[in-house]
Protein backbone atom coordinates (compact mmCIF):
# COMPACT_ATOMS: atom_id res chain seq x y z
CA UNK A 1 0.00 0.00 0.00
CA UNK A 2 0.92 3.35 -0.18
CA UNK A 3 -0.50 6.81 1.22
CA UNK A 4 0.48 10.48 -0.39
CA UNK A 5 -0.66 13.46 0.06
CA UNK A 6 -0.46 17.18 -2.02
CA UNK A 7 -2.07 20.37 -0.46
CA UNK A 8 -2.09 23.30 -2.85
CA UNK A 9 -2.48 26.40 -0.91
CA UNK A 10 -1.96 30.26 -2.20
CA UNK A 11 1.91 29.83 -0.92
CA UNK A 12 2.76 27.00 -2.84
CA UNK A 13 2.77 23.19 -3.20
CA UNK A 14 3.46 20.23 -0.15
CA UNK A 15 3.89 16.67 -1.49
CA UNK A 16 4.13 14.22 1.17
CA UNK A 17 4.92 10.14 0.36
CA UNK A 18 5.46 7.09 2.29
CA UNK A 19 8.21 4.59 1.04
CA UNK A 20 6.95 1.28 1.73
CA UNK A 21 5.94 -1.87 -0.79
CA UNK A 22 4.39 -4.70 -0.33
CA UNK A 23 3.40 -7.77 -2.10
CA UNK A 24 0.65 -9.73 0.83
CA UNK A 25 2.28 -9.05 3.89
CA UNK A 26 5.72 -10.52 3.62
CA UNK A 27 7.09 -9.23 0.58
CA UNK A 28 8.16 -5.77 2.28
CA UNK A 29 10.73 -3.29 0.66
CA UNK A 30 11.52 0.48 0.89
CA UNK A 31 11.32 2.27 -2.12
CA UNK A 32 10.89 6.07 -3.09
CA UNK A 33 7.16 7.13 -4.45
CA UNK A 34 8.42 11.07 -5.29
CA UNK A 35 10.45 12.13 -7.86
CA UNK A 36 11.47 15.99 -8.06
CA UNK A 37 11.88 17.24 -12.17
CA UNK A 38 12.68 20.64 -13.26
CA UNK A 39 14.86 23.78 -14.30
CA UNK A 40 15.63 26.73 -12.23
CA UNK A 41 13.64 29.74 -13.32
CA UNK A 42 11.82 28.05 -15.75
CA UNK A 43 9.83 24.54 -14.66
CA UNK A 44 9.44 22.83 -11.37
CA UNK A 45 7.45 19.12 -11.49
CA UNK A 46 6.84 17.00 -8.40
CA UNK A 47 5.32 13.88 -9.23
CA UNK A 48 3.65 11.46 -6.76
CA UNK A 49 3.06 7.46 -7.34
CA UNK A 50 0.56 4.72 -5.96
CA UNK A 51 -0.14 1.46 -6.98
CA UNK A 52 1.63 -1.47 -8.70
CA UNK A 53 5.98 -0.94 -8.43
CA UNK A 54 6.36 -1.95 -11.54
CA UNK A 55 4.13 0.15 -13.53
CA UNK A 56 4.95 3.28 -11.49
CA UNK A 57 8.91 2.55 -11.84
CA UNK A 58 8.08 1.76 -16.05
CA UNK A 59 6.35 5.17 -15.53
CA UNK A 60 9.05 6.87 -14.22
CA UNK A 61 11.59 6.03 -16.51
CA UNK A 62 9.97 6.92 -19.57
CA UNK A 63 9.43 10.16 -18.31
CA UNK A 64 13.52 10.26 -17.95
CA UNK A 65 13.57 8.51 -21.69
CA UNK A 66 11.05 11.39 -23.22
CA UNK A 67 13.89 14.17 -21.36
CA UNK A 68 16.69 12.06 -22.28
CA UNK A 69 15.89 11.61 -26.05
CA UNK A 70 13.74 15.03 -26.19
CA UNK A 71 10.60 13.29 -27.55
CA UNK A 72 7.95 15.71 -28.58
CA UNK A 73 5.91 16.05 -25.28
CA UNK A 74 8.25 15.59 -22.31
CA UNK A 75 8.42 17.13 -19.14
CA UNK A 76 11.20 19.53 -19.92
CA UNK A 77 8.60 21.42 -23.21
CA UNK A 78 5.30 20.45 -22.01
CA UNK A 79 3.94 24.80 -21.69
CA UNK A 80 1.58 24.17 -18.12
CA UNK A 81 0.99 21.93 -15.54
CA UNK A 82 -2.45 20.38 -16.89
CA UNK A 83 -0.83 19.33 -19.89
CA UNK A 84 2.04 17.32 -17.68
CA UNK A 85 -0.59 15.58 -16.03
CA UNK A 86 -2.32 14.65 -19.44
CA UNK A 87 1.38 13.52 -20.43
CA UNK A 88 1.56 11.82 -17.14
CA UNK A 89 -1.32 10.12 -17.92
CA UNK A 90 -1.21 8.58 -21.48
CA UNK A 91 2.47 7.73 -20.22
CA UNK A 92 0.75 5.88 -16.97
CA UNK A 93 -1.75 3.84 -19.53
CA UNK A 94 0.88 2.89 -22.02
CA UNK A 95 3.14 1.34 -19.32
CA UNK A 96 0.15 -0.11 -17.86
CA UNK A 97 -0.77 -1.86 -21.23
CA UNK A 98 2.48 -3.12 -21.98
CA UNK A 99 2.35 -5.23 -19.42
CA UNK A 100 3.78 -8.68 -21.46
CA UNK A 101 1.84 -11.34 -19.77
CA UNK A 102 -0.61 -10.24 -17.32
CA UNK A 103 -4.26 -7.77 -16.65
CA UNK A 104 -3.73 -4.24 -16.09
CA UNK A 105 -1.52 -3.36 -13.18
CA UNK A 106 -2.73 0.04 -12.23
CA UNK A 107 -1.13 3.23 -11.11
CA UNK A 108 -2.59 6.24 -9.69
CA UNK A 109 -0.06 9.57 -9.35
CA UNK A 110 -0.05 12.94 -8.07
CA UNK A 111 1.48 15.92 -10.26
CA UNK A 112 2.27 19.48 -9.05
CA UNK A 113 4.52 22.19 -10.27
CA UNK A 114 4.64 25.70 -11.85
CA UNK A 115 5.96 26.51 -15.27
CA UNK A 116 7.23 29.94 -16.39
CA UNK A 117 4.70 32.01 -17.99
CA UNK A 118 1.89 29.61 -17.01
CA UNK A 119 -0.78 30.23 -14.32
CA UNK A 120 0.35 29.69 -10.52
CA UNK A 121 1.31 26.38 -9.23
CA UNK A 122 -1.23 23.93 -9.77
CA UNK A 123 -1.70 20.46 -8.48
CA UNK A 124 -4.00 17.08 -10.21
CA UNK A 125 -4.36 13.39 -9.52
CA UNK A 126 -3.94 11.30 -12.38
CA UNK A 127 -6.43 8.34 -12.52
CA UNK A 128 -5.36 5.00 -13.21
CA UNK A 129 -7.62 5.45 -16.65
CA UNK A 130 -5.12 8.49 -17.47
CA UNK A 131 -7.60 11.79 -16.79
CA UNK A 132 -6.98 14.18 -13.73
CA UNK A 133 -8.56 16.10 -11.99
CA UNK A 134 -7.12 19.58 -10.74
CA UNK A 135 -6.93 20.69 -6.73
CA UNK A 136 -9.18 23.78 -6.33
CA UNK A 137 -10.28 26.29 -3.87
CA UNK A 138 -12.54 23.47 -1.86
CA UNK A 139 -10.38 20.96 -2.06
CA UNK A 140 -7.22 22.18 -1.66
CA UNK A 141 -5.84 18.78 -1.33
CA UNK A 142 -5.77 15.29 -3.22
CA UNK A 143 -4.88 12.14 -2.23
CA UNK A 144 -3.78 8.64 -3.58
CA UNK A 145 -3.46 5.19 -1.87
CA UNK A 146 -4.41 4.42 1.31
CA UNK A 147 -6.27 8.03 2.03
CA UNK A 148 -9.09 7.34 5.08
CA UNK A 149 -6.73 7.87 7.94
CA UNK A 150 -5.08 10.85 7.01
CA UNK A 151 -8.08 12.70 5.64
CA UNK A 152 -10.04 14.28 8.61
CA UNK A 153 -7.10 16.38 9.97
CA UNK A 154 -6.71 17.83 6.62
CA UNK A 155 -10.35 18.47 6.17
CA UNK A 156 -10.55 20.09 9.57
CA UNK A 157 -7.50 22.35 9.53
CA UNK A 158 -6.10 22.95 5.95
CA UNK A 159 -7.33 26.11 3.61
CA UNK A 160 -6.13 27.91 0.38
CA UNK A 161 -4.93 30.69 3.15
CA UNK A 162 -3.00 27.91 5.44
CA UNK A 163 1.25 28.97 5.18
CA UNK A 164 3.01 26.57 3.23
CA UNK A 165 4.33 25.45 6.82
CA UNK A 166 1.68 24.78 8.29
CA UNK A 167 0.34 22.58 5.50
CA UNK A 168 3.30 20.73 5.77
CA UNK A 169 3.20 20.19 9.50
CA UNK A 170 -0.37 19.05 8.76
CA UNK A 171 0.70 16.51 5.74
CA UNK A 172 2.57 14.67 8.33
CA UNK A 173 0.04 14.64 10.42
CA UNK A 174 -1.81 13.06 8.14
CA UNK A 175 1.06 10.78 7.24
CA UNK A 176 1.88 9.88 11.03
CA UNK A 177 -2.33 8.84 11.60
CA UNK A 178 -1.84 7.02 8.49
CA UNK A 179 1.35 5.01 9.43
CA UNK A 180 0.02 4.23 12.69
CA UNK A 181 -3.15 2.40 11.70
CA UNK A 182 -1.86 0.62 7.87
CA UNK A 183 1.61 -1.23 8.68
CA UNK A 184 1.64 -1.26 4.83
CA UNK A 185 2.07 2.51 4.89
CA UNK A 186 5.49 3.17 6.54
CA UNK A 187 8.83 4.94 6.47
CA UNK A 188 11.54 6.83 4.92
CA UNK A 189 8.72 9.53 5.10
CA UNK A 190 9.90 11.76 2.12
CA UNK A 191 8.83 15.51 1.71
CA UNK A 192 8.78 18.45 -1.14
CA UNK A 193 7.28 21.80 -0.66
CA UNK A 194 7.16 24.47 -3.62
CA UNK A 195 7.00 28.16 -2.44
CA UNK A 196 4.78 29.23 -5.83
CA UNK A 197 6.10 31.92 -8.26
CA UNK A 198 10.23 30.73 -7.54
CA UNK A 199 10.33 28.25 -10.19
CA UNK A 200 13.82 27.50 -7.92
CA UNK A 201 13.64 23.27 -6.76
CA UNK A 202 11.23 22.43 -4.18
CA UNK A 203 12.18 22.04 -0.38
CA UNK A 204 13.55 18.59 0.12
CA UNK A 205 13.56 16.30 3.58
CA UNK A 206 12.97 12.17 3.98
CA UNK A 207 12.12 11.47 7.52
CA UNK A 208 13.41 7.83 8.41
CA UNK A 209 12.02 5.41 11.19
CA UNK A 210 13.55 6.82 13.98
CA UNK A 211 13.57 10.41 13.04
CA UNK A 212 13.74 12.83 15.97
CA UNK A 213 11.36 15.07 14.42
CA UNK A 214 8.75 12.63 13.56
CA UNK A 215 9.06 11.45 17.12
CA UNK A 216 8.41 14.84 18.61
CA UNK A 217 6.16 16.03 16.62
CA UNK A 218 4.53 12.73 17.24
CA UNK A 219 4.69 13.47 21.14
CA UNK A 220 3.84 17.29 20.69
CA UNK A 221 0.43 16.46 18.60
CA UNK A 222 -0.76 13.88 21.24
CA UNK A 223 -0.08 15.89 24.11
CA UNK A 224 -1.77 18.97 22.14
CA UNK A 225 -4.88 17.09 21.27
CA UNK A 226 -5.46 15.69 24.92
CA UNK A 227 -4.75 18.96 25.79
CA UNK A 228 -7.54 20.30 23.44
CA UNK A 229 -9.97 17.89 24.40
CA UNK A 230 -9.91 19.34 28.12
CA UNK A 231 -11.21 22.52 26.82
CA UNK A 232 -14.07 21.59 24.68
CA UNK A 233 -17.62 21.63 25.65
CA UNK A 234 -18.53 18.87 27.86
CA UNK A 235 -21.65 16.44 26.17
CA UNK A 236 -25.01 17.96 25.72
CA UNK A 237 -26.89 14.86 27.28
CA UNK A 238 -29.91 17.22 28.06
CA UNK A 239 -29.91 18.53 24.35
CA UNK A 240 -33.68 19.03 23.17
CA UNK A 241 -33.36 16.49 20.97
CA UNK A 242 -32.66 13.82 23.21
CA UNK A 243 -36.23 13.92 25.02
CA UNK A 244 -37.71 11.03 22.59
CA UNK A 245 -35.54 8.01 22.28
CA UNK A 246 -35.09 7.10 19.01
CA UNK B 1 -23.06 2.23 5.26
CA UNK B 2 -22.63 2.81 9.42
CA UNK B 3 -20.27 3.62 11.97
CA UNK B 4 -20.38 2.22 15.21
CA UNK B 5 -17.45 2.84 17.79
CA UNK B 6 -17.48 1.05 22.01
CA UNK B 7 -14.98 2.61 23.85
CA UNK B 8 -14.06 1.00 26.93
CA UNK B 9 -12.29 2.85 29.67
CA UNK B 10 -11.92 2.12 33.91
CA UNK B 11 -14.79 4.42 34.47
CA UNK B 12 -17.25 2.63 32.15
CA UNK B 13 -18.34 2.30 28.59
CA UNK B 14 -19.48 4.74 25.70
CA UNK B 15 -21.34 4.04 22.56
CA UNK B 16 -22.31 5.90 19.66
CA UNK B 17 -23.66 5.35 16.00
CA UNK B 18 -24.70 6.83 13.66
CA UNK B 19 -28.37 6.49 11.96
CA UNK B 20 -28.30 6.40 8.15
CA UNK B 21 -28.94 3.67 5.93
CA UNK B 22 -28.68 3.12 2.06
CA UNK B 23 -28.87 1.09 -0.87
CA UNK B 24 -26.65 2.37 -3.24
CA UNK B 25 -27.25 6.19 -3.23
CA UNK B 26 -30.44 7.17 -3.50
CA UNK B 27 -32.51 4.53 -1.20
CA UNK B 28 -31.51 6.36 1.85
CA UNK B 29 -33.22 6.18 5.57
CA UNK B 30 -33.10 6.86 9.14
CA UNK B 31 -32.93 3.54 11.54
CA UNK B 32 -31.62 3.39 15.02
CA UNK B 33 -28.93 1.10 15.11
CA UNK B 34 -29.02 0.76 19.03
CA UNK B 35 -30.21 -0.96 21.57
CA UNK B 36 -30.20 -1.12 24.95
CA UNK B 37 -31.59 -4.11 27.51
CA UNK B 38 -31.34 -4.17 31.10
CA UNK B 39 -32.78 -4.70 34.46
CA UNK B 40 -31.45 -1.85 37.00
CA UNK B 41 -29.79 -3.43 39.98
CA UNK B 42 -29.04 -6.58 37.89
CA UNK B 43 -27.86 -6.17 34.54
CA UNK B 44 -27.01 -3.43 31.75
CA UNK B 45 -26.58 -4.03 27.65
CA UNK B 46 -25.92 -1.94 24.82
CA UNK B 47 -25.61 -3.46 21.47
CA UNK B 48 -25.14 -1.72 18.23
CA UNK B 49 -25.28 -3.06 14.56
CA UNK B 50 -23.59 -2.60 11.31
CA UNK B 51 -24.15 -4.51 8.01
CA UNK B 52 -27.41 -5.63 6.25
CA UNK B 53 -30.12 -4.06 7.74
CA UNK B 54 -33.12 -6.91 6.85
CA UNK B 55 -30.94 -8.99 9.21
CA UNK B 56 -29.94 -6.55 12.23
CA UNK B 57 -33.86 -5.87 12.36
CA UNK B 58 -34.31 -9.75 12.30
CA UNK B 59 -31.24 -9.96 15.13
CA UNK B 60 -32.79 -7.54 17.08
CA UNK B 61 -36.56 -8.70 17.18
CA UNK B 62 -34.99 -12.07 18.03
CA UNK B 63 -33.43 -10.99 21.03
CA UNK B 64 -36.79 -9.20 22.06
CA UNK B 65 -38.30 -12.93 21.57
CA UNK B 66 -36.64 -14.83 23.48
CA UNK B 67 -36.63 -12.06 26.10
CA UNK B 68 -40.06 -11.83 25.88
CA UNK B 69 -40.47 -16.00 25.39
CA UNK B 70 -38.26 -16.68 28.33
CA UNK B 71 -35.43 -18.57 25.97
CA UNK B 72 -33.30 -20.83 27.64
CA UNK B 73 -30.86 -18.12 26.49
CA UNK B 74 -31.82 -14.62 26.32
CA UNK B 75 -30.26 -11.38 27.63
CA UNK B 76 -32.00 -11.57 30.96
CA UNK B 77 -30.95 -14.63 32.05
CA UNK B 78 -26.85 -15.12 30.79
CA UNK B 79 -24.18 -15.02 33.34
CA UNK B 80 -22.00 -12.78 31.87
CA UNK B 81 -20.91 -10.31 28.58
CA UNK B 82 -18.66 -12.60 26.97
CA UNK B 83 -21.83 -14.95 27.61
CA UNK B 84 -23.87 -12.73 25.60
CA UNK B 85 -21.80 -11.66 22.98
CA UNK B 86 -21.50 -15.91 22.07
CA UNK B 87 -25.57 -15.64 22.20
CA UNK B 88 -25.68 -12.64 19.63
CA UNK B 89 -23.36 -14.42 17.75
CA UNK B 90 -25.66 -17.26 17.27
CA UNK B 91 -29.05 -15.34 16.35
CA UNK B 92 -27.08 -13.15 14.20
CA UNK B 93 -25.59 -16.45 11.94
CA UNK B 94 -28.72 -18.14 12.33
CA UNK B 95 -30.98 -14.78 11.10
CA UNK B 96 -28.77 -14.57 8.66
CA UNK B 97 -28.89 -17.93 7.27
CA UNK B 98 -33.03 -17.85 7.49
CA UNK B 99 -32.67 -15.67 4.35
CA UNK B 100 -35.39 -17.32 2.03
CA UNK B 101 -33.47 -16.26 -1.33
CA UNK B 102 -30.47 -15.26 -1.19
CA UNK B 103 -27.17 -15.46 -0.40
CA UNK B 104 -25.77 -14.61 3.04
CA UNK B 105 -26.60 -11.15 4.10
CA UNK B 106 -23.62 -10.57 7.22
CA UNK B 107 -24.16 -8.36 9.91
CA UNK B 108 -21.95 -7.00 12.80
CA UNK B 109 -22.31 -5.78 16.15
CA UNK B 110 -20.92 -4.35 19.44
CA UNK B 111 -22.38 -5.48 22.21
CA UNK B 112 -21.02 -4.10 26.21
CA UNK B 113 -22.30 -3.96 29.41
CA UNK B 114 -22.29 -5.54 32.86
CA UNK B 115 -24.20 -8.74 34.84
CA UNK B 116 -24.46 -8.69 38.95
CA UNK B 117 -21.77 -10.89 40.41
CA UNK B 118 -19.89 -10.54 36.89
CA UNK B 119 -16.58 -9.10 35.81
CA UNK B 120 -16.38 -5.60 35.37
CA UNK B 121 -18.10 -4.07 32.23
CA UNK B 122 -16.87 -5.33 29.01
CA UNK B 123 -17.50 -4.88 25.41
CA UNK B 124 -17.11 -6.97 22.24
CA UNK B 125 -17.71 -7.16 18.47
CA UNK B 126 -18.96 -9.96 16.60
CA UNK B 127 -18.08 -11.02 13.44
CA UNK B 128 -20.80 -11.90 10.58
CA UNK B 129 -19.27 -15.65 11.32
CA UNK B 130 -20.17 -15.34 15.26
CA UNK B 131 -17.24 -15.21 16.79
CA UNK B 132 -16.30 -12.17 19.10
CA UNK B 133 -13.20 -10.50 20.34
CA UNK B 134 -12.70 -8.49 23.09
CA UNK B 135 -11.72 -4.57 24.02
CA UNK B 136 -8.71 -4.86 26.34
CA UNK B 137 -6.30 -2.45 27.81
CA UNK B 138 -4.57 -2.32 24.74
CA UNK B 139 -7.45 -1.78 22.38
CA UNK B 140 -9.53 0.36 24.65
CA UNK B 141 -12.21 0.81 21.54
CA UNK B 142 -13.85 -1.58 19.00
CA UNK B 143 -15.63 -0.16 15.76
CA UNK B 144 -17.50 -2.01 12.95
CA UNK B 145 -18.42 -0.67 10.10
CA UNK B 146 -16.91 2.69 8.54
CA UNK B 147 -14.14 2.88 10.29
CA UNK B 148 -11.48 4.03 9.11
CA UNK B 149 -11.72 8.30 9.14
CA UNK B 150 -12.22 7.92 13.02
CA UNK B 151 -9.61 5.73 14.06
CA UNK B 152 -6.61 8.16 14.74
CA UNK B 153 -8.32 10.49 17.03
CA UNK B 154 -9.22 7.23 19.16
CA UNK B 155 -5.61 5.66 18.73
CA UNK B 156 -3.69 9.45 19.80
CA UNK B 157 -6.46 10.30 23.02
CA UNK B 158 -8.25 6.94 23.98
CA UNK B 159 -6.78 4.84 26.80
CA UNK B 160 -7.66 2.91 29.51
CA UNK B 161 -7.77 5.81 32.23
CA UNK B 162 -9.60 8.74 30.01
CA UNK B 163 -12.91 9.61 31.95
CA UNK B 164 -15.92 8.16 30.63
CA UNK B 165 -16.99 12.30 29.50
CA UNK B 166 -13.78 12.44 28.01
CA UNK B 167 -14.50 9.23 26.00
CA UNK B 168 -17.44 10.67 25.15
CA UNK B 169 -16.33 13.51 23.41
CA UNK B 170 -13.81 11.32 21.45
CA UNK B 171 -16.44 8.66 19.95
CA UNK B 172 -18.32 11.57 18.96
CA UNK B 173 -15.16 13.71 17.52
CA UNK B 174 -14.85 10.00 15.57
CA UNK B 175 -18.25 10.35 14.85
CA UNK B 176 -17.95 13.79 13.16
CA UNK B 177 -14.42 12.72 11.09
CA UNK B 178 -16.85 10.16 9.30
CA UNK B 179 -19.97 11.71 8.81
CA UNK B 180 -17.55 14.34 7.33
CA UNK B 181 -15.99 11.84 4.74
CA UNK B 182 -18.35 9.35 4.22
CA UNK B 183 -22.27 10.76 3.31
CA UNK B 184 -23.36 7.16 4.10
CA UNK B 185 -22.89 7.48 7.54
CA UNK B 186 -25.13 10.47 8.88
CA UNK B 187 -27.39 11.43 11.62
CA UNK B 188 -29.04 11.07 14.39
CA UNK B 189 -25.96 10.50 15.98
CA UNK B 190 -27.10 8.25 19.24
CA UNK B 191 -24.99 8.05 22.64
CA UNK B 192 -24.83 5.91 25.60
CA UNK B 193 -22.53 5.96 28.20
CA UNK B 194 -22.52 3.19 31.16
CA UNK B 195 -21.13 4.11 34.85
CA UNK B 196 -19.07 1.03 35.73
CA UNK B 197 -20.25 -1.04 38.99
CA UNK B 198 -23.90 1.01 38.59
CA UNK B 199 -26.03 -1.40 36.75
CA UNK B 200 -28.12 1.50 36.20
CA UNK B 201 -29.23 2.19 32.73
CA UNK B 202 -27.17 4.04 30.95
CA UNK B 203 -26.94 7.88 30.00
CA UNK B 204 -28.50 8.34 26.58
CA UNK B 205 -28.52 11.45 23.69
CA UNK B 206 -29.40 11.81 20.55
CA UNK B 207 -27.93 14.53 18.43
CA UNK B 208 -30.15 15.20 14.95
CA UNK B 209 -28.80 16.98 12.02
CA UNK B 210 -28.97 20.67 13.40
CA UNK B 211 -27.93 19.72 17.08
CA UNK B 212 -26.37 23.31 18.70
CA UNK B 213 -23.98 21.03 20.73
CA UNK B 214 -22.57 19.12 17.85
CA UNK B 215 -22.49 21.64 15.77
CA UNK B 216 -20.52 23.96 18.33
CA UNK B 217 -18.35 20.67 19.67
CA UNK B 218 -17.32 20.85 15.83
CA UNK B 219 -16.25 24.99 15.71
CA UNK B 220 -14.54 24.54 19.22
CA UNK B 221 -12.21 21.22 17.66
CA UNK B 222 -11.67 23.07 14.84
CA UNK B 223 -10.51 25.96 16.60
CA UNK B 224 -8.39 23.91 18.79
CA UNK B 225 -7.04 21.98 16.23
CA UNK B 226 -5.65 24.97 14.43
CA UNK B 227 -4.49 26.55 17.47
CA UNK B 228 -2.58 23.05 18.55
CA UNK B 229 -1.07 23.39 15.30
CA UNK B 230 0.44 26.62 15.55
CA UNK B 231 2.45 25.51 18.85
CA UNK B 232 3.75 21.74 16.79
CA UNK B 233 7.24 21.80 16.12
CA UNK B 234 8.56 23.95 12.64
CA UNK B 235 9.30 21.62 10.25
CA UNK B 236 12.63 19.67 10.83
CA UNK B 237 14.21 20.58 7.29
CA UNK B 238 17.72 19.70 8.45
CA UNK B 239 17.22 16.65 9.72
CA UNK B 240 20.69 14.78 9.29
CA UNK B 241 18.36 12.21 7.71
CA UNK B 242 17.93 14.36 4.99
CA UNK B 243 21.44 14.60 3.40
CA UNK B 244 21.30 11.92 1.23
CA UNK B 245 17.55 12.40 -1.00
CA UNK B 246 16.14 8.65 -1.50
Amino acid sequence: MTYCVAISVDQGLVFVSDSRTNSGVDNVSTYSKMRSFGVPGERQFVICAAGNLATTQSVFLQLERDIAGNAPQNLMNLTGVADAASYLGRVSVEQQRETPGGPVFEASFLIGGEVAGSTRSRSFMVYPEGNHIASGPQTPFLQIGEIKYGKPILDRVVSADTSLEDATVCALLSMDATTRSNVSVGPPIEVRAYHSGTLQPPRYVSFGDDSPYLHELRRAWTHELHAALRRLPAVGWNEAATAREL
